[in-house]
């Protein structure tokens, strides 16, 4: 009996019949996901309708693979443990998946009420792969500068779950890529972004909290991520950034606006205390009583304002942007990329140490890069004066 | 011959007589009182003037109530166990004082020269009640709007222990309100605050650290429970700030200034160090060149340039001031009161967190906002492209 | 044979002869030196050449002193044992040397190839004292008032190891001086300091990475120990302040500077991280967007600039920048210098600590102050109406 309606599940799953799962899975049917999932998929997953959507859906969006059940065992407690394989391919980056895995299958009312499920999830990061195209970004590498420009011009780049994982995914290739130097960060369309895509969040019935947490957690380590590399980023600006948007401006050690870019981060006006890691930089940024504006009364900054508040680095003339962007991006590449890595690491790790940690920090770090080939050839260079070129090593 | 010494004491203690507690204690007298007592009372009185004007005289000011002995016990070693229970109401609320006490009192020249008081002191914090009115400044609760008006107007609200006792006072009843939805700090007569009484420091002989110490405890404990409310505050200053009184300017989200108002830290003037948190605001408010200025040379600041540095939000017209500030804490009150408190929380230990940290906390406190009625109908009204309520919750 | 050799080599040592330390010395010889000898001598040095130019060479520029063996042992594993006792004077105090040691010797090729040595390093920092010249560095001490005045002008100042442990030694003996109420920073010739000596560096072959941590020490060192001290510090800059020497500025309190003097951390065209404190404090003095600048693409400001940045106090005319620094040092040094002490420390470590930490440290330090001669005498004046004559008690 249980037997058949595993299979029943199995089959159903492997054509994507939503009645067929409807009708085999309980109605307050729950998911136990392997924590070590790709796309945030790990977790737990109420009800089978958010199974569908958030598990299954998310799967079916990255993956055409299927559950492929090679034991069925059933347990002295009425539970049955399920032994199989995931076969199939990552769609963007065409790569196989095999992954083994268990499923401890709970029955109730001739229903399954309960999955918990393990696999190897490294073969699931392995099967998406680095190079595919992304669906909501266009992540691309030339002469050492990786380009990530948001896709969704539409929805003026607003950002929803899918964008979410896609950031997670082009700041995963920036930091695979030895030979990155550089990072420039834009967007198509009419603004860099709006932030998040309310009529998204919208679409489900509230609470949002569990969407909102489902969302900043690929987010929120891209931006991590980002932080970390050696390379230094460039974000130009235009339209608007709002929200969780903001991220793009933070995470930049150059932010570029057009002339009229507007800045606000919109949270007070959703009742959202907010992402994008705005309350650990406006305060530095721009100062706790500005700060303080942007997030209680929702302070709009046109780029000149950002520009005078050191939000960001400078207000250009629209149609000067992209020519600016490309040329700082250009100039940034072609320098000593080992000790832009350790400053950006002693910028940021400046706010956690103490004055003594951070003259350690400095000293082991102006040795690694004094031993750097780069460094190398320009107190040569110095020495015989004339201009080193670097090479980023 | 002990028992009547205690005896002795007990009649002077119930009537206040000065000369017959002189007589009945050691001139080395000290006094041992418990640690949780209400309004800083805990710790050691050394003599038993101090004894009378900082323990017992606080406790006049704040209860009617004497100490009444039921048990006196001989203990082997000379000393002897009085037990009993204060009785009385405390003045403000006018609520009951019940609590047991045990004295124990070590004897000398046939006087007392020790005491050791062991009371049970969370019945002495029940008797001060909620809501009895202060003797130095006027609480008030309206429509959700807290209002803490420093009402020392002869001394220009200069700050004393009965000051920093009231506002300690008045800060725990903001954190136990849980209708609060902003709070407003102003002052009666010509200034805000002159900043900590100095007329009243040289009353005692020096050194004066031990009664600077006394005072900072509830002052500084005051400024602590402000600062992680929900609620934001507003603070509306005139006249003079200075010293440990610019502590109303540090904690406040918002401070509106009438032109003319000076900003001074004072400190250096008496030799001192500082108070209400300007070490740690000010270089991050002003900038660490602009807050070693004002430590060192006690750089004095007027409204405008407070403005320009960051130091407070705006300068206004004085005949404005009232009505502004009103006006702000009434659009703070209107909003959503769950995210605010978020924000503060997050603005604030942003400095104490990696970025990697912050991250973490920000999708906590985002997805917990998410999940609250403020943000459901929010979202549901920006689908609806209506303007939402929020109710705080 | 061993001891033969042993013995050659000690002649040679005690008359400097280069080429028989180079006959008895294995080219691969190494050597491992006492860490805690002063003047960042402790550690190992590869190669003989080294250890003649970084370790002899810089005892001889300190001490007139030579190794005495006494006893010469061998170990069963071929190895020698000698114990002896350095002998001789230090150079700028003129006071004794007699530190024992023990010099553990391998050989090969009837030459030494390893040496591990082990003495009484506390002698070496006794014998250096505290009041001798120092070679690169005018250090003087009057009315309470300390002068570091850079004296390198020949190469404007920069900085190589001997400036690095000329600056840690006049540092110490600041934080030694007991009356010490001030601190005055400047630099003899057309600039305070154009940072690192990278004529110097360039001297030695790639990998620079030993010789820039060799360097960091002392120097890291010495800007520590000017954070932690109670005087506060004024810096008079002027013509240029590069690299590392923008250190100068950071540790400072106050820092006046000609117009037209430059400053540029310089960093990245050498393909270096940098050192002298400049990641940790240019983001709290410029902010993160101009700190980036100014180390990722070398932002060279002048002196209106960094004032209007924070970086400095003040731009002062060329021909008042003596007079200017002079008149603040004296005033500084006429304050409260417990309470300056103090509040240096608190705005140090306002950075590292949470706001309820702050306001812990702050209590105590107002009680410490609060018990100063200095705030005794200034409340007693405050009530007469006069003046307080401030000791620095």
């Amino acid at each position: 009996m249980s037997r058949e309606i595993a299979e029943q599940w199995y089959r159903a799953l492997a054509v994507g019949d939503r009645d067929a799962l409807a009708r085999v899975l309980h109605p307050t049917f729950e998911a136990h996901v392997t924590a070590g999932m790709p796309l945030g998929l790990g977790g737990v997953y109420i009800g089978s309708d958010e199974a569908r959507r958030r598990f299954w859906g998310v799967i079916a969006r990255h993956y055409r693979a299927r559950a492929v059940p090679e034991a069925f065992e059933m347990l002295p407690d009425g539970r049955m443990l399920v032994s199989g394989t995931y076969i199939g391919t990552a769609i963007a980056s065409g790569k196989p998946l095999d992954a083994a895995f268990t499923h401890l299958l709970s029955f109730q009312d001739h229903q399954i009420i309960r999955l918990d499920q393990l696999t190897d999830s490294g073969r699931w990061h392995e099967a998406l792969g680095e190079n595919g195209p992304l669906e909501t970004i266009d992540y691309s590498m030339a002469d050492g500068i990786a380009t990530i420009c948001l896709n969704r011009p539409g929805e003026r780049n607003a950002i929803d779950l899918q964008v979410a994982e896609d950031l997670l995914i082009a700041a995963r290739r920036c930091a695979a890529d030895r030979g990155i130097r550089a990072v420039l960060i834009k967007g198509n369309g009419s603004a860099l972004t709006v932030g998040g895509d309310i009529g998204y969040f919208a679409e489900s019935a509230p609470p949002h909290g569990e969407l909102l947490r489902r969302m900043t957690g690929p987010f929120h380590e891209a931006f991590r991520i980002l932080s970390r590399l050696d390379a230094p980023i460039v974000t130009a600006a235009h339209g608007s950034v709002a929200g969780g948007g903001l991220g793009f401006v933070y995470i930049a050690d150059f932010v570029l606006a057009a002339e009229g870019t507007k800045f606000a981060t919109g949270f007070a006006a959703l009742g959202l205390s907010g992402d994008g890691g705005g309350t650990w930089f406006l305060p530095r940024l721009v100062g706790v009583r500005r700060a303080t504006e942007m997030y209680l009364r929702n302070r709009v900054l046109d780029a000149r304002e950002a520009a005078e508040w050191g939000l960001i680095t400078e207000a250009v003339a629209p149609e000067e942007l992209a020519g600016r962007a490309d040329e700082l991006v250009r100039e940034l590449a072609a320098g000593p990329t080992r000790a832009f890595g350790r400053m950006r690491g002693l910028l940021r790790t400046a706010w956690d140490n103490t004055l003594s940690e951070q003259f350690v920090e400095e000293s082991e770090a102006l040795a690694a890069t004094g031993d750097s080939m780069d460094a190398g050839r320009a107190i040569e260079a110095f020495a015989a004066k004339s201009r080193p070129t670097f090479e980023g090593r």
